[in-house]
């Protein structure tokens, strides 16, 4: 079993790096604070007796040596950035969480066949650079590496340029370091284990998503002398494109969701109707054609809204995953572990994109869920107990034990 | 007559001053290109032998004297401060026509008996801080000095801070300096005397404005992973309301006006259920009981949509003010002047707010409107002709020749 009271503690410790005004945190990725949190991790890392290297797109790759020197590594992680109002526990209780397995094996003098590696991916929440999990598609290469360097956060400033401004765009080429396989700990964000009162949350798949950046074209005018059949308000254009969202996601309940959380109108002043408008919309669904659908839906109705209120309109892709299925042998592992250690568990669907679906493309992977308070995620109360934490992290353990092999 | 030349060489100049990225300017209130706006128009009001005094609104006053010490002085003027992607003529070609009328009367060496005053109102465009036409307001005494200084831009400085960096903060009492009279020329900033191409509109009246920014609280959640019916969507909340305030306008038409053209989400993430929205309706009618109704519509409706969406609620009133009815004696001189110089007129209901409509609680004032290209404003793309700048101000200096008396 894995020491709660240490996770708990390095958990605790971690949230003081990049502080919310709320309590959670707010260490966005390739931020001052997101160094910070690097540093910590990569401390910690080595005096646990592991190595650390960094591949180009900035992940860090924690190593732990196995007995057989042909075999490959068993990957272990999640991500350290978090929202910019984000909480203490997403993300960083995967990561270190493995840290916390790595701990416990040194405690127990417990060698695996394996190496073990415990992984943070740089920029999984594409909150400051979109897409999400950017690094681990480039790692399962359904994203080129320029691509993912040239993307820009909302101040211009390229991912590539900020990487090397922290000191993490590592030599390491990306996706040199096979898997044997690939576990994530996180916790739901959903609100379904909580109110079951189940300690364990065995991914079995995980839902698909797309955002789609839209930009409406209308025209600057003033509010007061602009007659109402003269106007071109591309902000009341995006107010009914996220009406229809909703209405789309709606009408493919219970599973669907869709939501616009980014919006900015130009050029924004109370007395000028907006004559540009830029928003994102996340719409969700674990099954492939129902989300396609409703992406054909969207754009059809956005289309249609547009073309009425005689606006330009484009629309931009710029993050897209499809539903996965986690590997199953690996998914049986998690779901033992939980079995044999007593934990009480159920099957359940990813709502939240993890780098865990990217790398499941190039090895096999699995997911650990523990829940959370009242569902919340995103936001800086999100909250766990150190019990979730630690249950969390012992199923990890022994998934990780079964594959890694002693 | 005015010398067009001289008018638009002046326009054209003071454009170089605070320019916008697309042709048109950029030259909010008490920036530093407002300053530099304002530095150049104190040099041409001493070239013209006026002596310039600044109020504790930051308000510019140039002052002309008559041939009667004890006559109270007309003012005439407008404003130079510009929205953030605002026009080269909105205000400034009330300000730089004022200084004309002086440079005309200069040149035929008229001596009025009543002192004429060239007036820059500070902060009339309310963009970047709430409410419009705030200086005049105060002067008016609708407004204390406190409660204007206390007014805080996007970034938080506040309005009297900003007056006194850009070293605009003046000793004079704001309303010491009593009105005979004030007009203001303004360009429509609508498309009725382009329409029918008429070169002069007699003002007769304003329409009365609200503006309420609404604050809704809902609650940050994972776009991905919270369930349809556990969102506190703010955003959802704010694009309703918007949709409400165009309905609300359409079933006051023809005469009704209402957008949404500033709203922030927060924390504005693409994966991040907005829990806050800030934004801020604009509703206008010429007749004070349907703007009041429509306000009332607003706000049930507003609170209505909170209410079923499960969010919090709180609108704050951040400028208002009623139609008003000009002075008859002045508009029957602006009307008769046209008439006399030969231009074609019409009397007009303003669509916008000006500092006449505040000026004219204390003073009886009037206003002369020029056509605008396609009735354009509050865009970088406003446009006016030379001719057009030219009649305007032709006509402004009769109606002040003949209330200021020779
Ligand atoms: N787990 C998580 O919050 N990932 C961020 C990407 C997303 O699902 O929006
Ligand atoms: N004339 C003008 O644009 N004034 C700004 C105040 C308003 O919004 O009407």
């Amino acid at each position: 079993r894995t020491d709660g009271a240490r996770l708990w503690d390095s958990l605790m410790a971690m949230a003081q790096i990049g502080p919310g005004v709320r309590g959670g945190n707010n260490r966005q990725t390739l931020t001052d604070s997101d160094r910070e949190g690097r540093l910590l991790f990569k401390s910690w890392c080595e005096s646990a007796g592991m190595s650390v290297g960094v591949d180009a797109m900035g992940t860090m790759y924690a190593r732990r040596e196995g007995t057989d020197p042909t075999a490959l590594p068993v990957l272990v992680g999640s991500h350290l950035d978090t929202q910019p109002t984000g909480g203490k526990f997403d993300g960083v209780l995967g990561v270190l969480g493995a840290l916390e397995v790595v701990r416990t094996l040194n405690d127990l003098s417990i060698r695996t066949k394996h190496p073990i590696e415990v992984v943070n991916w740089t920029n999984e929440e594409g909150a400051r650079f979109a897409p999400a999990m950017v690094a681990s598609a480039v790692y399962a290469g359904v994203m080129s590496l320029d691509d993912a360097y040239a993307v820009r956060d909302a101040e211009g400033k390229t991912l590539g340029a900020e990487l090397e401004r922290i000191g993490f765009k590592g030599e390491e080429e990306v996706g040199a370091r096979k898997a044997h396989a690939y576990f994530e700990l996180h916790i739901e964000q959903g609100p379904i284990l909580e109110a079951e009162g189940v300690d364990i949350g065995v991914v079995t798949h995980g839902q698909g998503t797309r955002w789609l950046e839209v930009t409406l074209t209308g025209r600057d005018a003033h509010t007061g002398s602009t007659p109402m059949p003269r106007r071109l308000n591309a902000g009341l254009g995006a107010a009914r494109i996220m009406e229809l969202v909703d209405r789309i996601a709606w009408a493919h309940a219970p599973m669907a969701v869709g939501a616009v959380g980014h919006i900015e109108v130009y050029p924004n002043s109370r007395n000028i109707i907006a004559g540009k408008a830029v928003f994102t919309i996340d719409i969700r669904h674990p099954e492939l054609a129902a989300l396609d659908a409703m992406a054909a839906e969207v754009r059809a109705g956005a289309a249609e809204i547009a073309e009425k209120m005689g606006l330009g309109i484009a629309i931009a892709e710029v993050n897209s995953f499809d539903p996965v299925a986690f590997d199953p042998t690996l998914v049986g592992r998690v779901r033992a572990a939980a079995q044999a250690l007593g934990y009480s568990h159920r099957d359940i669907v990813s709502g939240a994109g993890h780098d865990a679906c990217w790398v499941n493309k190039v090895a096999p992977a699995a997911m650990i869920f523990c829940p959370c308070v009242d569902g919340l995620s995103h936001n800086e109360d999100e909250a766990i107990t150190p019990e979730w934490a630690k249950a969390g992290a012992d199923v990890l353990l022994h998934a990780v034990l079964a594959t890694a092999e002693i």
